[in-house]
């Protein structure tokens, strides 16, 4: 006498899309029970698709976006402005920012907001990389910057623009990433607030996103 | 001078993300970098699931239903009531049957509902292969059957229950059920409509109303 349940195989795979964000355990054995029952090739594409980018992408050594070079594009671009650098909590956010069309700096990505009651302090977000990214190419301060022009890629940083979500844990990291560079000589900007307060960037309209960054304002 | 775009194993893996059902372009791009961003291990166990389930989970040979056994738990349970046969559109749709705990004879799984406007007619829901079922042990027509009770799994089919959804395409397939069984010896039965258990009347839609009505019952 057996046991009436799915077969394991079966519930291993709904366990495991259970890793997907957004996705809970009713969601998880729909899709399951699609791949099985009509997109087998699906599934199989699927997972080439994720060792393959598991094995593929890694960080830029820069900027830490998510890259298969070692340097990614923005960052090895002569024609990047490399005097402005642009602090996002993730590369989609980089993403969104990207298709502005609007901002010809360079990035830096942490690898995530500050949350300090969910165990991410300062150190864990990446901060301590920035300041290293920013001191890097700071040796000659000759070019004047502060607009956003074609330059040279080696001009010393002069404005970071803090475009982290307008949520509550992005605000705590814009405020943990003034506090972390105060020391510096640096312009610090922060997005404007055109973006309707507690959205996150990724899902914001791109024509708010422009505006928000063409009206940055100096954080005193 | 490089294009600035996301790498491409990057973008591989959220097109790959968008064979999963409901998920669309910016869902997946979300996922794609959350997996590779904070869940690594998730996306590697994901791929290990999807593969394994593919080679692992085929089809039960008696009531099609995904099963890693040639014949299904339900199938071989001596147990089951075999002269009752249940006909759902998925393993998905069995699963929740299964679930309320009160139906105990056997079930046959369709390959999904007929959607004559989608190009899935009678023959590629798996009507020909219901009838086969249902003919395949109706030799030896002694055991009186048709209540919910233990009997051997030999025994005839008595009664068919149809229970297809409630939508337009699981109606049109309730229908080709019942046409296709018509010459057969069979009570052919459908799950009862009404008004959904817990809701209140004035939130519930007209039409479950109006069925719950005509189909009022005796209250012993």
């Amino acid at each position: 006498m057996q046991m009436n349940k799915a077969p394991s195989a079966l519930q291993a795979l709904a366990q495991a899309l259970q890793r997907l964000p957004g996705v809970g355990e009713k969601t998880a054995h729909r899709m399951a029970w699609h791949f099985l029952q009509h997109d087998r090739e699906g599934a199989l594409l699927l997972a080439r698709s994720l060792t393959q980018a598991c094995e593929l992408v890694g960080h830029c050594s820069r900027c830490n976006t998510l890259s298969q070079l070692p340097v990614c594009d923005v960052c090895s671009d002569p024609n990047r402005d490399s005097s402005v650098l642009c602090v996002v909590e993730s590369s989609s956010d980089q993403d969104m920012i990207e298709k502005t069309g609007l901002y010809h700096g360079l990035y830096f990505v942490l690898s995530g907001a500050v949350k300090p009651l969910d165990g991410v302090g300062v150190q864990s977000s990446g901060l301590t990389q920035l300041i290293a990214r920013i001191q890097q190419n700071s040796a000659d301060i000759s070019v004047s910057a502060a607009t956003l022009s074609t330059s040279a890629p080696s001009t010393p940083v002069k404005e970071l623009v803090i475009a982290t979500s307008f949520t509550a844990s992005g605000e705590v990291t814009a405020h943990a990433v003034a506090q972390a560079v105060k020391g510096l000589d640096l312009r610090v900007t922060r997005l404007s607030k055109g973006v309707p307060a507690g959205s996150e960037l990724e899902y914001v309209d791109l024509s708010s996103l422009a505006h928000s960054l063409s009206e940055r304002k100096p954080l005193s």
